[in-house]
């Protein structure tokens, strides 16, 4: 039979989901497992490995060529191994790729999360058929990938691409990485909801507190999107300044790289053009018109199946090349 | 005779420079003109020319295969034309390369001064032998150039490598680029000048005042490299917090390319320790230890010769592909 099938695998940081992909990027037979209380790497490897054979279980294993897999951390180019993860401090110089290698008994390719997004947005989703793109996902952080001339841009030792630690405020809000003012700790989903509960904390009215049951560790950028929608000033306030920084930093890509388009994903998106309205208006008010020109921004296509299909394209593009 | 020599030309603001450059990089045989005063495409074109004839005479035309030109401006790939010049209004869409073919009866291959520049670098310079280089050049404005595996970034449409418009203060001061807040409005050599006149304004002592015979606008940024040296505490402040700026670049750029070298070239880096102190401690505080650990920066080893080698580099470069 031919092994005309790959599963990919996104390695988020509650769930591992994974799934079928055919050769047309097309998804078919997902399964996910949680990995929350999973400590150690060997916690979530196993869970990872119960995930993957569920999936392969259910499209007969003798179809499948090999696995993909999205992770977080920095992996540099073509060593299979997770040499640091910011948000999974116990992944050090992780051979992660062997380790799943041996395990499933099939070949498997490894891939940074954020890379694997752009990579299925590049191969099926909205950045299909462009050479240079930027793709930025609004999630826990801020991930960012480069494409260009069709290829990803890893960096000197892989660690390239890191667009969330793009300074956008001179000495502004701290982020995770220790330095302050990084766009991540603007424009993440995390970041926006936790600019609100300071609004909140600081005595401002919202909606907020009612949709969030009156426990402000409940808001999420979800519920922030769903207030502005519905006119909340306070929501506005954050969702506005987020989406303004974001476009701070993509006009300085736009300067810098003159790519042809920039995908933003993420859940934050659904909140649509109070995301896109600011960060269109940023371009707009510093990015090169002869850069600008040409740029297109829109909203990535794929979702949460963009680091599932960009992992299955890695493991296909590395078994060719 | 074989035609084993170029003419590299520096196209610049007040002067045109040229010089022979042989296969190896090395520079014979210079000539200039000042083109102030010079309005036109016309007037410009004709000192040009009359500044490269000068130096084919000197070292005998019948040896000389081409002249590459570094230009201000905007040049799409294999175009040959200056699409615009942010300092020069009047050229717009200008084809320089066919302009001057004709004139000088040899081949002639124009590229973008800051290329040029990096070029340079790259060849026989401060990054010879480096993939992954970043080239900044702090002059009357911010010159910005990216190497990526050898070979320059020029973007979609050739506008890449904006360094010097990349934001590094939210609302900051206005850039002539019409946005607030670039890394030109800082760091640039004017920037520098301009913001010590203003502390000067604004009723500051220095020994500036002094070093330019109590002519503000006679100060520079050569000047305040000079009374920062002294100890001048309004000219350290100056170029600290200029410094400081450029550092805020370097670090974002460092997160998002991880190149291996960044070169730092214009006249303010005679201030040596008072411009890379700084540079590095930003580095330090805000870059990826994994990026930064493998980051070298430097500065230019060429001087103002870089554009000239870079424009006959590029001549050569476009002879052979």
């Amino acid at each position: 039979m031919k092994r005309d099938l790959v599963i990919g695998v996104d390695l988020g940081g509650t769930n591992v989901n994974s799934a079928v992909v055919d050769e047309g990027g097309r998804i078919t037979h997902r399964a996910w497992q949680s990995i929350s209380g999973s400590r150690t790497a060997g916690e979530v490897i196993d869970r990872l490995v119960a995930c993957v054979e569920t999936t392969m279980e259910s499209c007969g294993r003798d179809r499948v060529a090999g696995v993909g897999v999205g992770t977080p951390g920095l992996i540099p180019e073509g060593s299979g191994t997770v040499v640091y993860a910011p948000n999974v401090p116990e992944w050090v110089d992780l051979p992660l790729q062997s380790l799943l290698r041996e395990r499933l008994g099939l070949p498997v390719a490894i891939e940074n999360d954020a890379n694997a997004a752009a990579i299925g947005e590049h191969w099926v989703g909205g950045a299909a058929g462009y050479a240079n793109i930027i793709c930025i996902t609004l999630g826990t952080g801020v991930g960012g990938a480069i494409i260009m001339n069709h290829e990803v841009w890893r960096g000197s030792n892989g660690a390239g691409g890191e667009i969330g630690h793009m300074t956008v405020v001179e000495n502004g809000r701290m982020c995770g990485c220790g330095a302050p003012g990084c766009l991540e700790a603007y424009a993440s989903a995390t970041a926006i909801a936790e600019q609100a509960r300071e609004l909140l904390r600081d005595g401002r009215t919202s909606v907020l507190s009612e949709l969030a049951g009156g426990d402000p560790g409940r808001i999420d950028a979800a519920m922030i999107a769903e207030a502005a929608d519905r006119g909340d000033e306070t929501a506005r306030e954050v969702m506005h300044r987020s989406a303004t920084l974001l476009g701070t930093a993509v006009s300085s890509l736009t300067n810098l790289l003159n790519p042809e388009l920039i995908v933003i994903g993420g859940g934050v998106i659904k909140a649509g053009d109070l995301i896109f309205g600011p960060v269109r208006a940023e371009v707009a008010r510093r990015a090169y018109k002869w850069s600008a020109g040409i740029l297109e921004i829109v909203p990535a296509r794929l979702g949460d199946d963009a680091g599932i299909i960009g992992a299955a394209r890695h493991f296909m593009l590395t078994r060719t090349t």
